[in-house]
């Protein structure tokens, strides 16, 4: 069973692509709505979150955990695989980073939260394969999405205010940081022009999931979070494109 | 000594009103930053971390609590008097209605997070007293300030898409239902007319504080946080034009 966690719905875009490369996977999900979010919290607070997430997944029968998150991928990834030597640990930074060297591009965007882009795990990743990036935390695109605004007008402008600089930069691909960011890839697709190859990076840990874990017993399909709201539950049907059930974790 | 809580930094404008009336004021000031924001979690998951926040106050010293947070003060006061029966608990809301009130006015905007809008409070305490009430909720408010967009285009766009609706309502007044709000307040006023008078929730309380409350012992003001960032004492030192040194709270 694989277990998936984020700071709180946005690693639901995670989920969206396992049920489209596997529709049958058994997981459980653990959203951490009552603390989220996570990007803009210090790593020493993220790692704790996120040995607790971990913990709750692995007692709720996960035999293997996916941080769908990339703040706590970059900052607590160590933390966790050395708290948990025997689950296999999948991070979402590893599988964009080598989309990126797959496509042999020289210059690169990587967008984040402040806690990811101040992590420098892309950064410093890409620089050791020679790929030029441009890093940018764009704080304000969590509370956009959360609010719905997709497409809104306002969005445009403050896509236009964080991106600027990276199309200037003129990159040829662009890493997606943020399992929120992909619900925003229409506004930024056409902010940054077609050229410009968006990688998402939650997409990504999918491919290399599927690839190491073999499914096992009945399909089993939960999903908790810490904090509930009827808001949640629409957001996540709107998402995934069917109804969802929270259930109610207490971390 | 006096304690004053909120789910982050937006409750030093609350301090910093504070500080203006009663510069030797003795306080120990909590921000929930390992956990913020309360505004868009819900009820019951506010009043676990208001408890857990008033209880770490009382621990170092206060006789008296100051819920300088609006959703926190519209969901917790009750479970807060409640748990606490012998200590003076001051919310924000009551003060903010009074001076309403006072204006004699007919018809008045209320802004606040999705939990301080859901809950009603303000509303069905100026609807008893025959006051017409205009609420809506404005989630992107506190991203913005924190953010520090205060006089940005972005913002501007912003605070029309969320402030239409109650400036073609003709208000006479509108209540800022959030601590981080008064950061905003000069883009807002000029949005919504200098005819309508804009009500400081959490300088309100202050009044109100320093009427029933009387300093003893020697100065004293601490700072705590329980997510530490050098962030968070840039922003406290700006908005309160003075260093600010936090220490950490485990709660």
């Amino acid at each position: 069973m694989i277990g998936l966690f984020d700071s709180g719905i946005g690693g639901l875009t995670v989920v969206r692509e396992l049920l489209r490369q596997a529709p049958d996977a058994s997981f459980v999900y653990l959203g951490d709505t009552a603390r989220t979010p996570y990007g803009n919290k210090s790593p020493e607070t993220v790692i704790r979150y996120a040995l607790e997430d971990a913990e709750f997944l692995l007692k709720h029968g996960a035999t293997s955990i996916v941080i769908a998150c990339n703040s706590a991928s970059a900052v607590a990834t160590e933390a966790l695989r050395r708290a948990h030597l025997s689950i296999p640990i999948f991070e979402v930074i590893t599988p964009a980073v080598e989309a990126v060297c797959r496509l042999n591009v020289g210059r690169v965007g990587v967008i984040g939260t402040r806690a990811t882009i101040a992590s420098r795990a892309y950064e410093s990743r890409l620089r050791e394969r020679g790929i030029e990036v441009i890093a940018k935390a764009c704080p304000l695109f969590v509370p956009l999405v959360e609010e719905g605004w997709l497409t809104d007008v306002e969005t445009k402008r403050i896509v236009k205010h964080y991106l600027s600089s990276i199309r200037q930069a003129q990159v040829d691909a662009m890493i997606l940081g943020c399992t929120h960011y992909p619900l925003l890839s229409e506004i930024i697709q056409r902010f940054m022009g077609k050229q410009v190859r968006l990688i998402d990076s939650g997409a990504m840990v999918v491919g290399e999931l599927l690839r190491h874990v073999s499914q096992d017993g009945a399909r089993s399909q939960r999903f908790f979070l810490t904090d509930l709201s009827a808001r949640s539950e629409e957001i996540a049907a709107q998402w995934l494109a069917r109804p969802v059930h929270f259930e109610k974790a207490d971390i």
